[in-house]
Parts: C-alpha cells; sequence; structure tokens
C-alpha cells in the first residue's frame, strides 16, 4: 500500500512538477507514492463555476467558498484511502515540523487544500477535520509550492525511497539540533583549510567537534531550537552549552 | 529592470515548474521578471562530471563540492545583473521572513543555490558570500522545492503582479501578527454561521473584531511571534491581549 497524495487546487497543471523528476520521479514510477489532483472549480454549482467572494465584513479579495471546499474534500476523501488526514496550506496555520511529517510518512498519504487569494472561508476548518499547516513565515500566492515542499519531505522518508545511506539520523531537526558543517575534497580551497580534526582519522575527537559545532551553530542561529533542546533534555543553557 | 533569478541546481527541468503557471507564469510572459538556470554539473572538471564527493572525517552521504559550486556561481554571477545576492537553501540556514523576502522583491533579483545529499562544502558560504536560508523546519530531498517557495514568495510582491486589491498590508507576517478569519457567503452552512458582527455594516466594530482574532489566534497558536510583536511594541502580554 503506498502513500496516497491527493491535492485540491484551482491549478492542477502545478502537479507533480518538481516531483515528477530525481528521487520523488523515480519513487513515483516505483509505486512507492502517487499523486492525484482534484480540481476545486469543478465543485462550484453556477454557471459561472464560482469559487469565491467577497470577505463579509467588508476588505480587499477574495475568499474561497465554504460550501466548494467542502465538496472538493468530499469528492476526494471518497476516492481514496480512508482515513486520510486533510491539510490546508496556510500561514496561519501551526508551523509543519519533521515530526509531523514523519507521522504523515508513516500513515495511508495525505489530502491537501491549496488556497488562493484572501484564504479559505474559515467555517471549512472545523467542517471537514482540516488541520492548517504552515511552512515558513512567508507570504506565497498560493497554497501550491508549500503543497509541493510538503509531499517532498513526506516522500523522501517512505520506505525504500533513500538509499540505506541516508539514515536521516544526523540531520537537522532530527536531533533537535542543526546539523554539523560538512566538508569535502580538495583538502585546501582558495586559501581555507578542511578542519583539522576531520583530516585526524579520530573517530571519537570527530564525534565530539561534530557535536560542539551542531551544538554552536544551533545556539546562535536558532535560539528557538537551543531552548526547545535545552528543555527537552532537562538541561540548563551552560550544561547544553559544552554539549552533554 | 525586472526581478532576475537565477538558480544554480543538479535539476534544472524543476524550473521554473508551477511558477510558469498562473500569477507567477502570466508576470513572467509579461517580462516583469525571469528566470534561468545554472546546471551545477557543468562546472566538474573531470571526465565523469563529479560534483560530490565523501564527506571528510567520515559518515554517511556525499557532499557537494566546494570548487565546483564556486565556479557555478561565479558563471552565473558573470551572467546577470550585478549585485545581486546569492542564496543557499539549506535547514542549517537562518529562517526565511517576509521582510527578507519583501528586501529581495526590492532588488534586481537572486541567485539561488539548490542542494542534494548531505549538503554543501561549509567553505562555499564565506567563500562566495553566501547566505543560508532555511523555510520551513521540515528535511527536503534538496533545495528545489524550497527556492520555488522563494521565488513565488518575492515575484507577488513585485509591481504590477498583484492587481491593487490585494495591498498586502493585512496579510499573515505583513503586521506581525496573523490573518484574522475570513468568512463569505453562504451565511450558513452546515449550521455554522458567519459572526454576526460581520454581518453588522458596523466598520468599527468589524475592525475591532479582526484585530482582537488576530491577537487570539497568533496568541494561542503562534507564542513566538506574538511575543515578538509584544516585544516590538513595547506592550506588557496584558496590554496586547486586549489588541493595544
Amino acid at each position: 500500500m503506498s502513500f496516497a497524495a491527493t491535492v485540491c487546487t484551482l491549478y492542477p497543471d502545478m502537479f507533480p512538477g518538481p516531483l515528477g523528476i530525481s528521487l520523488a520521479g523515480r519513487a513515483r514510477d516505483e509505486g512507492k507514492w502517487s499523486i492525484d489532483t482534484v480540481q476545486i472549480r469543478d465543485f462550484a454549482t453556477d454557471k459561472h463555476r464560482t469559487v469565491d467572494d467577497t470577505p463579509a465584513g467588508g476588505g480587499a479579495g477574495m475568499v474561497l467558498k465554504v460550501d466548494v471546499l467542502a465538496r472538493a474534500i468530499d469528492h476526494a476523501r471518497e476516492n481514496g484511502p480512508a482515513d486520510r488526514p486533510v491539510i490546508a496550506m496556510t500561514p496561519r496555520g501551526k508551523p509543519l515540523t519533521q515530526a509531523r511529517v514523519r507521522e504523515l510518512a508513516d500513515g495511508p498519504g495525505v489530502i491537501l487544500l491549496c488556497g488562493r487569494f484572501e484564504g479559505y472561508d474559515e467555517r471549512i476548518f472545523a467542517g471537514r477535520a482540516v488541520e492548517e499547516v504552515c511552512i515558513g513565515d512567508i507570504v506565497l500566492s498560493g497554497g501550491e509550492p508549500a503543497a509541493l515542499m510538503l509531499l517532498d519531505a513526506c516522500i523522501r522518508l517512505l520506505p525504500g525511497v533513500m538509499g540505506a545511506a541516508s539514515s536521516g539520523d544526523e540531520e537537522s531537526f532530527e536531533s533537535g539540533l542543526l546539523e554539523y558543517p560538512q566538508y569535502t575534497r580538495p583538502t585546501q580551497w582558495e586559501g581555507a583549510t578542511i578542519p583539522e580534526v576531520l583530516r585526524s582519522g579520530d573517530h571519537g575527537k570527530i564525534a565530539a567537534w561534530r557535536k560542539q559545532q551542531a551544538v554552536d551553530h544551533t545556539r546562535s542561529r536558532r535560539p528557538d531550537l537551543w531552548e526547545r533542546y535545552c528543555d527537552a533534555r532537562g538541561l540548563s543553557a551552560s550544561d547544553a552549552q559544552r554539549g552533554k
């Protein structure tokens, strides 16, 4: 049973897009995941195929109609594996985490809802148990590029997609720390040298150096992740700084 | 002078992808922005066109070679507007913000670097003044889907791309708060009604309700944004809760 993605969108031509190429594309060819799209406009009921309307209470832009969205979601639910979560891409949502990506990749698939214009009629979220998810604190022209990112993150975790070489255990966010810096040949490049410890052959020293680098990097660049890392381990900031 | 994007990637076929369609696609047809790609592999020098090598100090995966990356970036710099920032998509980077997107959109364009495998040789960042940027705390199979997101966010802000109707001022992240909820017809849907205040016609009340909704929503869903919002305004949490 492979991971089944259904994307409800006004622009079905955007899919699979980059996911038809490289790692994700090969995995799809091998049946490890599938994607289909639902054109939201097909669920409008008037002759103009209207999907949006002006905001109640006034204001700029247009809002996607709750009745049209609900029919599109119902159609997606009826035409795919049962119990797939429905996720709307929206800057108002909860930030997507690697932990949630892992849960999704372990499940039957996902139904994604991509908005355009000013957004969704709020009633859709409770009305169809839609999870609101945000990827990055930036505003897009629509949810489609964010949907591609979410799917890419899931697909690489599906069984057999990445080689055994890349277990993902040491990657950014998996351990709660950002990854340590990487280097490869040439040893000298424009006056910059690969750190000596990495050329020492001393695996204990190398592991300790990498851990400290990951700690320092996370602390300086992502104080939010650093704080969560310390909290989760019951560490004081000073203990944790020493990489304990 | 239009916004010029150059993407250094091992998968040039992923571009423009979704950006060739809809809002971004029309804007490109109208000359408001342009995109070209640099195939990183073209800058390998051996007969196998090698772009990566094993990590110094050991470990899983492969690291993109600094000399190859540098040549690809230099080529992109020499073949486009001067002074474009070079941005690498990486989970180790600083989270991309809407403020940074606005700066980028106001500039001559951007050179984007998309990694695959375990990542980049660290020396590229200082060696070519590369800014490391992260979109979302998730791990991708490569930087390409993140690059598409960054570009989409920039393109919609370019002059003349969005209609005047959508100024963006009331959007999530622009004000420091998440956007208030939106509703549109029908007034009744499956027992859920549009909040009465939005049907009152009282613009003062509507504005106050929306502000309070934005505050409540941000506070409960994004304590991080909420804290920043209060700090930036010198508000105590209790003042700010009352929407002052």
